[in-house]
């Protein structure tokens, strides 16, 4: 950022990078307090707080860490509020720089602050940083290592739901009622003790599944189906997996099992139809064709949309869901890229399912990061 | 939202409940998709697509529920991309809406857009909602809650130092040395039992924890300061608790007693001065001086800020950390307020303690919400 770098288009962040995912992408360095990212040329400057400071100079991976505090101090003396975009503003001002480019995301309260005391805003459209799209292999290492740790939580699920008793319709452990809480609780800690968050994991019975964003509640029962997702994330490189698996505790019905054969080739069908260069709405719309082809409806029933009511897939890697997206909308989809495949059926009354696995789009196909079977009885 | 209602500001949300505490606020919705939230005159309007629909029909307490998708069709039907801020277009041009008035973190991008489709935008200053400040008795009763089963996890942590054996000047649980990641774990396990969310938990042992927001890795040393710090957020009700206490297992030095003994006479001092109309700088100085004057330095050693290095307290509610601040920064306090105290004292060599309670603030006091006992040495 020295003189060379003023006609360089100024990248800048102003976040943490619990809640940025651009800011830890771009810095590696996991901080919850608000920080100000400036990059220029691929010159990487972070402006960080006193309690901060230290930990930034070991962790954050950048050319360059500014303390606030001689900038704060400086406010204090000509007796000015010391706010961020004050501050940021004196940097900026000792640099020479009047021209930033944000993201869509960037807090519209710093924007016009910094309008008035006479930036231009340059806004860029997602991505802000296109390269996250393209995964590098430590990144596809990270988001297989997170599917890792949600098979083995998925497998230390079914083994539950695998050994319950069935009494009454309903799934016992021991003397006790197996609940959507108790088995969501199970998984989330099994996850926490190999340092993975794990929150609003899917534990959805019967009816519930048929809505794809409900948790579950309740007591699980047998013979109905059971929607599992989870989605962990690691505390220390920051990337997520994400998977789901449908599961019936004794005997499937004669439909169930019709649902789950179709959601399974569509599934395959996705996979078949991923490769480099392929357009995202394409696949959905084949995967949407064949549910159509098989005798399994979009329809609205009592208020309420049944069938395949969602996209396909979408991507994941430091954020949960990121782009691109595998879905109405268009897009290309490329090598390098990581996306979820979770193509699902949804009729209440009858039963909800469900296949998500994460693949890595290659030059000529896709490889799945899971291998974790697909059965529908337990 | 009818017509004699376009005089009044409207306000807009756009975002999800997960990352978004006004939405969360204004709708008690818990949602993780993004949404479109309109407000005029009390009168509160949700649009939600059909995935959200029914629940948010159930859940939601608005006055109105919009189903997003008929927007969805004219879009599809004109040929145009479907962006929310073109369905939120739709919307406020069927109820002659042009002017809306939004949050410092609304979305630039979402800004930028609805500029370009001609709509004027009021930026309104934090607090988005100033009522949000003044807790209501419910809104108490939660955070009371939260602190109740951080005080639960942190008897349970304490136990663990307490019952570990001291070798060679580090904690062992049977055959196994106590660390951080593993007390951190368990503490958090402990509040997933509960359905309380924990991250990030604090358990710093030595030098660490004079570094206020590293969590703290490797073995716990006996004969030292190990600062435990927890914030558990209720799964059902979203509100947060923050508690933090300081243990030295085995026989705190003189030093660290008198660190103690300073920070909770600190600690007293600002619950003495904390009352309805007070200013947090002036608590937030007081607390300054009797470190001061009880001979506790501010200095910087070896590029590191040592001594009474952060804010005395922060808001607390929806966000762990939210409006008002006793702190160097001007703004008084109001009753019906809730807020950390949490003065602390950082030396590395010798130790660092902190000491974290939530209070509500009453016409003439404060009320503590926390019982938990300030012993040092266990």
């Amino acid at each position: 950022m020295s003189g060379e770098c003023r006609n360089q288009e100024m990248f800048l962040i102003i976040g943490d990078s619990e809640s940025n995912a651009d800011l830890y992408y771009a810095t590696r360095f996991q901080v919850g307090t608000t920080v100000i990212y400036l990059e220029a040329g691929g010159r990487k400057t972070l402006l960080v707080n006193d309690l901060e400071y230290g930990r930034a100079g070991v962790e954050a991976r950048v050319d360059e860490i500014v303390s606030t505090s001689p900038y704060e101090e400086r406010l204090r003396a000509a007796g000015q509020p010391v706010r961020i975009t004050a501050v940021l503003d004196l940097c900026l001002r000792d640099r020479g720089i009047s021209e930033l480019t944000v993201s869509t995301s960037f807090a519209f309260g710093y924007a016009e602050c910094l309008r008035k005391l006479g930036y231009t805003l340059r806004l860029r459209e997602d991505p802000f940083f296109p390269q996250r799209l393209i995964k590098r292999p430590d990144e596809i290492r990270a988001i297989e290592e997170a599917q890792e740790q949600a098979e083995a939580a998925m497998a230390f699920a079914a083994d539950i739901l695998a050994k319950s008793e069935v009494r009454d319709g309903w799934l016992y452990k021991g003397s006790r009622i197996l609940t959507s809480e108790g088995v969501r609780t199970e998984i989330q800690k099994f996850l926490l003790d190999r340092d993975y968050q794990a929150f609003n994991t899917i534990v959805a019975g019967g009816d519930q599944g048929a809505d794809p964003h409900t948790r579950g509640r309740g007591p699980l029962p047998a013979g109905q189906t059971i929607i599992i997702d989870i989605f962990p994330r690691s505390e220390r490189t920051m990337y997520w997996g994400d998977m789901t698996r449908t599961f019936v505790r004794g005997k499937a019905s004669a439909a169930v099992n019709k649902l789950y054969e179709d959601v399974l080739a569509a599934q395959n069908l996705a996979f078949s139809l991923l490769r480099d260069g392929v357009r995202g709405q394409d696949v959905h719309n084949e995967v949407a064709t064949l549910f159509r082809e098989r005798g399994d409806p979009n329809e609205e029933v009592g208020g309420k949309k049944t069938g395949f009511i969602h996209a396909t897939g979408h991507g994941i890697g430091l954020e949960i869901h990121e782009l691109p997206r595998i879905a109405r909308a268009e897009g290309e989809l490329y090598a390098g890229e990581v996306v979820t495949v979770e193509p699902g059926l949804y009729y209440p009354g009858t039963g909800a399912v469900r296949l998500e696995d994460v693949v890595v789009i290659t030059q000529d196909g896709c490889r799945n990061l899971n291998s974790f079977p697909k059965q529908l009885e337990l």
